[in-house]
């Protein structure tokens, strides 16, 4: 009601682009959607078991180097066979430490109102992670500044539909690396209050990361550790390799209680097989084993499976990302997820340069395989460009509008079948002759019974013509410059604000973070 | 291994802008798509049936008005309770009728290669039909002409991934209509060889149309009749009316065997209640009404029922598509087809008025839902824009790439996990430190592992900007240029040619048809 209020009293139609330069977008409240669909399950159960027994084969006779010594170490406790940094698993102690995981947690934020249920059938967005450049319709592709990370940390704020910050939505060059991870955290603690992913970049970083969290929820070190409160991500090195700074930033989190996502990057005919049987099996592999080195040193600590299974450009080499190959791989992953009982991540992914067509049959097939595979965590679902390069404002926004529309296709009342929802008394007043939009049914139900855009344009050809035939890259980059100059953060305690900035002055006295990772 | 040796041949990446203006795409065989996922069912049984008894409810105690006498008295034989022109039918009786229906059939064209299974799992892509205007990048919106009416012709022809003919791709509207009918037919079967759609706009279209399809094809009267050859859509006039001329020719094909798509036309909150469960009722009652009138007419005469629920922009009263509305009630659709054991048409659709993100993003919507509905037929699949009042041929070619992307994803090779598939043996030989590209097990597969696009861009940021940095639309524009420069029309016989335009000639003299419709 508020929001039919608002666009009346902001002249309808008339008022439209006046809105876009005076007040923000009428968006969707915030909500933890729950995806009712069954999920497409392109294998049958033989399927499924040959895709489980190939990575069990793997892990038995091939083996996972771990780049890392204390991992080593533990997985020699635990009874691997070790040759080198090579580690050997059997199938039982993989399944019993899999087992261990649990099927879903809580990841608490600083405000509780913003906690993110992982697991069951949720399914959460997040912003963009990790590009190194950002491009806008004025200003072209440019290398990523401190400036555009704030810029899209607020859009992250912003939109309700993004219910998570999973990582740096572009990184900041013009910051020494030393320090970047405090000055990032430091704007992400304060310009958000979502949950935040943390790099896994050697020891100083998460730590630090550990403590910033803790200090903006205002918690001691026991409480921080009793709960799920922030998250990291870690890539094995594909084939069949986990590398230092990840396996030690993934063991410091799951020791502590948080949660860790295990994502190996395995790109169908470059670092995994051609066959998506064969990439998923080994990337499937590469999870299972960090996972059960998790498990094995914090038993039920909270993790994730996720898949980044994509096949490349023949041609060139190139990631390739929406395509027919990555729908199925990331079904095929949600599968195994469910066989696994684990939470499941994918991503929302396009190799497209601009925020185009391609742009969004891309990043609307990799959505679409995210609800088809039962993802939980969908990263990277706003604003990313060129296969990850780059970071885009007009494509978060345009990302937000169809994850407002995955959102509100999760909704229940839409296929409601009760006697208000078949509407045979409506059917009967009007009859063979009258309109539906007069009729007391309708109007009960006006400004709610139809999910409201902000970034599509439905006006006919002409009414847009004449208000200047804005396409939708246009549009999207209006309403991101429209959110930005009226941002306002989440609040957060004085004394709060205080001691992280303390903490990350400390930090930066005592020279950050070594940088010769 | 061709099409690879093509692209080397031109030069690789290199040659990419010089091949789009100097050879046609490099596309995808003709084939016949077996959708293997399980349909997206939003439903429980108790919502079908409850969908069900409320367009038995509608049928019985509110009737459909039929414009049409012939119709109104075939009914009355029937048994049917008829006030005036209103017609009420017991669920009894419009559920043996409805058993009369085919659960599948297939349209067989001139080209017998070209011939359509309709039903089952067959999902068949159509090219856009009847928009009375084109759009292009270089001209703008500009009023259907005969000369715009063949490029989309041509490009229907062309692209392998549509299947059918679903209408006159855009209205000429350069040409008189009471000859209009003639002169498209004559095009459309002379520059296709695929199944085509004629309309039911009256007696002597739908009859002139009959005669030149089976001349085409070279069959005598008897042989047009014994199978389908040809297909035609009606719409009701909704809310609960059938018009005059759509149910004559409806008749009129039903009794020469030819199949009839019923395709009520019910915006939620305009032209039917705005709940979309309501919205499907009342489509539903609509649809089977017409094909009761026609398997008691014509018993056993193919049918497929056809969706076109949306809901409308509550701001305007414009059609919206591709909303999380749209989605839900196709696939509610679906469930109830499957209930009737029946055909399902749906659409590739959106309100869009350039080929930008925004329709990329309701069309993947669309097209998406159609796969979940269990669609057997999806009616104006490419080159669809503003609600229906624009054909775009840069709209054709991009929609077509994504028809590609949905056909490759249908292929079972994509999940296979044979030995092969699963790679161990190649995975064995890379170990932890190799890569995929160079081993046997991908260079096997080389050419053919991965769908290639032809109008996806996946060159980096620099590459892309380095060859003019051209935007999907407009790619696709010079790509549509590409193919009607080249374009071969399929081979026919000298001496049918001469039959059809004979009988074109002799029916213009004649007069064409009235338009006083």
């Amino acid at each position: 009601m508020t929001a039919t209020s608002a666009r009346r009293r902001a002249g309808g139609r008339a008022g439209h682009a006046e809105r876009l330069g005076t007040q923000s977008v009428q968006q969707m409240g915030w909500r933890i959607p729950s995806n009712p669909d069954r999920p497409t399950d392109p294998m049958d159960e033989d399927g499924v078991r040959a895709i489980h027994d190939a990575a069990m084969r793997i892990l038995r006779d091939i083996g996972i180097r771990f780049l890392n010594d204390e991992a080593l170490e533990i997985l020699r406790r635990a009874g691997c066979r070790i040759r080198g940094d090579v580690v050997c698993m059997d199938a039982d102690f993989v399944t019993e430490m899999v087992a261990r995981a649990p099927s879903g947690f809580t990841i608490t934020p600083r405000n509780p109102e913003r906690a993110i249920p992982i697991g069951g059938r949720h399914i959460l967005f997040g912003n963009v992670a990790s590009p190194p450049n950002t491009w806008d319709i004025e200003r072209g592709k440019l290398p990523g500044a401190m400036e555009a990370y704030r810029d899209l940390v607020k859009l992250t704020q912003y939109f309700n539909c993004i219910h998570f910050c999973g990582g740096y939505p572009v990184e900041p060059l013009d910051v020494h690396p030393s320090v970047r991870h405090l000055e990032c955290l430091l704007e992400m603690l304060t310009l958000t209050d979502k949950a935040c992913h943390a790099y896994a970049l050697g020891p100083e970083r998460i730590e630090d990361a550990m403590q910033m969290v803790r200090i903006a929820a205002g918690l001691d070190e026991d409480d921080f550790r009793r709960q799920p409160r922030m998250f990291t991500n870690i890539n094995s090195v594909s084939p069949l390799k986990h590398d230092q700074p990840m396996i030690d930033g993934a063991l410091r989190m799951a020791r502590n209680g948080q949660a860790v996502i295990v994502t190996p990057f395995t790109l169908a005919g470059a670092m995994a097989p051609v066959t998506l049987a064969g990439a998923v099996a080994l990337s499937i592999a590469e999870a299972l084993s960090a996972i059960a080195l998790l498990q094995y040193a914090a038993p039920g600590a909270p993790v994730v499976i996720g898949t980044f299974t994509s096949n490349v450009d023949m041609r060139s080499g190139a990631p390739a990302f929406g395509t027919p190959e990555y729908v199925r791989a990331t079904q095929m992953t949600g599968q195994m997820a469910r066989f696994y009982g684990l939470p499941l991540r994918s991503s929302g992914v396009c190799a497209a340069n601009v925020p185009d067509g391609q742009a969004m049959w891309e990043t609307c097939n990799s959505l679409w395989a995210a609800m088809q595979s039962g993802t939980n965590m969908v990263y990277h679902a706003a604003g990313w460009l060129e296969g990850g390069l780059i970071a885009s404002p007009a494509k978060f926004v345009m990302d937000c509008e169809v994850l407002q529309m995955l959102q509100r296709y999760m909704e229940p009342e839409l296929w409601a079948t009760d006697e208000n929802a078949l509407a045979l008394s409506a059917i009967a007043e009007i009859g063979h002759e009258g309109h539906y939009f007069g009729c007391a049914h309708t109007q009960q139900r006006y400004s709610t019974a139809f999910h409201q855009p902000f970034a599509s344009d439905w006006r006919n050809f002409e009414a847009w013509t004449a208000d200047g035939a804005v396409w939708t890259s246009e549009r999207a980059h209006r309403i991101a410059r429209s959110i930005l100059a009226e941002f306002v953060p989440p609040p957060m305690d004085d004394a709060i604000r205080e001691e992280l900035s303390d903490f990350v002055a400390r930090r930066k006295r005592e020279g950050g973070a070594p940088t010769d990772y």
